[in-house]
């Protein structure tokens, strides 16, 4: 296990002993004891049973000497809480099967807290912390409204999301109440998460990348904004992550966020070089280059590593999360190399 | 039909009467004529037969103002000069019976010209020129080698190319390999587009958003330049276009392209600042709002014209193509306000 608070300090920009590491879906199928519980249990049985979900946490940080639990869990449940009835089919992605189409579906949508089960999470969230005991930190999470509410649209996943995207431009007002709503269940759910336990939130805006600047600026953001505005009395780290936002990034310093991650198309210098000392960063090596043979993958690390010296505030992690053919032991040896880095 | 040199002046960065028009899949399957022709025959079916794929890139042409034609084909079927099995199943995407998954894969591809029937759109070139008869430009196309070698390897399509991330990573040389080989068919089949009487060529790199900054710069691009150079005494114009690439914006000027075509996530006017007035500029309307009332696609059409008001080397087009749904009249109403727009 790693140092109760390599993490957090980082996150504030304090100086630590050695660069902080966990990776974005670090509990998951690439390892055995997660695929075990995966032959009895759905992925959304895990996520409400506390106890499992609990365990799953808990399965990469007894494993690896990772710096911070991650809750396990999914962005889409909080959908549930609006009325959305979701589902995973086997071997594929979500589906919605009632998702939104009019504007009028988005006057439907009401906020019932409780009918999405997310105090499941909670819960887990206070059993892994009690486990945990203060020896490492827990991040709770959500998804950013943007992207909760292109597949409440879409239904599903999607290449381009071609109508959420349609939907946005034809119903630019409901497009907004729907991210309101949303930004008031994340916004909830998030504090719930920090009460429970954790010490660290972050919002995951996996499509934000299909909008332009200009329409990142005007929908996306203020609710970002709002969202960790209404939890800055907490004083828990915010972190922001999305991908495919290159074109995003010199406003990304408005989210509020005290923590940025970024994914490989980006360099962790050019982001450092945007945002000053102010902002601290996470990310950022191609969750792919973890499949090939350490001295490679080692390699590309310290070159991560080796950019981001002497910066404080950085937060080593993946640009996605690990891809579920990779390796349990490069995991393990990605993380004993980053602690063992010295310039 | 629009007029002969508009589109070509406006590549040379030369002034214009009015800002040229064309959209990227301008033939397809929005027209009703185009999908009665597709009740009888198969996407290939139409790219191998000269006299059919010579009508359906004639069709936007005749129902529209259009400033430039360009051949109807598909980015695929080159790599079945390398002797990949190409098919497209029905409502789906492409589908390569024998992707590569090795090195040796590699080793074991040869380019046998003609094995592709290339030919056949060459023939359509030809026929179309005849036809249009200096009327109007007709613009040539091909994928770019990082595209075409991604879906080589993958197989199909897919939405983030791990098989391929993964290959290019772990078969570095391999990769460059079946880089250079595409890149040598890439180049002989736009020098024999141009010599059947295609007036400027497009490069598509619809898959290029996929890597970082370096691997751009050391896969991709040289590859990209070694194309255009080859092309360099032909003059005529050569168009790069790829998407999600904004990570990648401020490296494009080493293309050599002398038109840089970019979707809707980048900002013209940010182009041009990169660039400067030695390059044109393409795009970029988010294709997606053309789905919608007039009034909203021309205000967002006038706010792009607008941004390049005295810019000269500006053609309008969209950020990527045409969507299957959109009314056939939109087309007509965009080109037509682009037409008429005066500052």
């Amino acid at each position: 296990m790693g140092r109760p608070d390599r993490f957090l300090k980082a996150c504030r920009r304090l100086p630590v002993d050695k660069v902080p590491v966990w990776l974005m879906r670090q509990a998951g199928r690439y390892m055995p004891e997660y695929r075990a519980l995966r032959k009895d249990h759905s992925l959304l049985e895990l996520v409400r049973d506390p106890d499992l979900a609990a365990e799953v946490t808990l399965q990469p940080v007894r494993a690896f000497d990772m710096d911070a639990a991650i809750i396990f869990s999914d962005i889409l449940p909080v959908l549930e809480e609006l009325g959305f009835d979701l589902s995973f089919a086997a071997g594929e992605g979500p589906v919605i099967a009632n998702p939104i189409r009019s504007a009028a579906d988005v006057d439907r949508c009401t906020h019932t807290p409780g009918r999405g089960r997310l105090e499941a999470t909670c819960e887990a969230i206070r059993r892994v912390c009690r486990t945990l005991n203060g020896d490492l930190p827990l991040i709770g999470f959500a998804g950013a409204p943007h992207t909760l509410a292109c597949y409440a649209v879409e239904g599903g996943s999607s290449r381009d999301f071609a109508l959420a995207r349609h939907f946005m431009q034809e119903e630019p007002a409901a497009w907004g109440k729907l991210l309101d709503l949303l930004s008031g269940v994340v916004s909830a759910y998030l504090q719930a998460q920090i009460e429970a336990g954790a010490r660290a939130v972050q919002l995951f805006d996996s499509w934000i990348g299909i909008l332009s600047p200009d329409a990142f600026g005007s929908t996306a953001l203020p609710r970002i904004q709002s969202i960790f505005e209404a939890l800055e009395r907490f004083e828990v780290p915010r972190v922001y992550f999305g991908t495919n936002m290159a074109a995003l990034l010199p406003l990304l310093h408005q989210t509020g966020a005290d923590v940025i991650g970024i994914d490989w198309r980006v360099s962790l210098v050019h982001a450092r070089n945007l945002y000053g000392p102010e902002i601290a960063l996470q990310g950022n090596l191609d969750p792919t280059v973890l499949l090939e043979a350490p001295e490679k993958f080692c390699a590309e690390a310290k070159r991560i590593l080796d950019s981001m010296v002497g910066q404080p505030g950085y937060i080593f992690n993946l640009g996605h999360g690990v891809i579920k053919e990779t390796p349990p032991e490069h995991v393990q040896a990605l993380v004993d190399f980053v602690h063992a880095y010295q310039r």
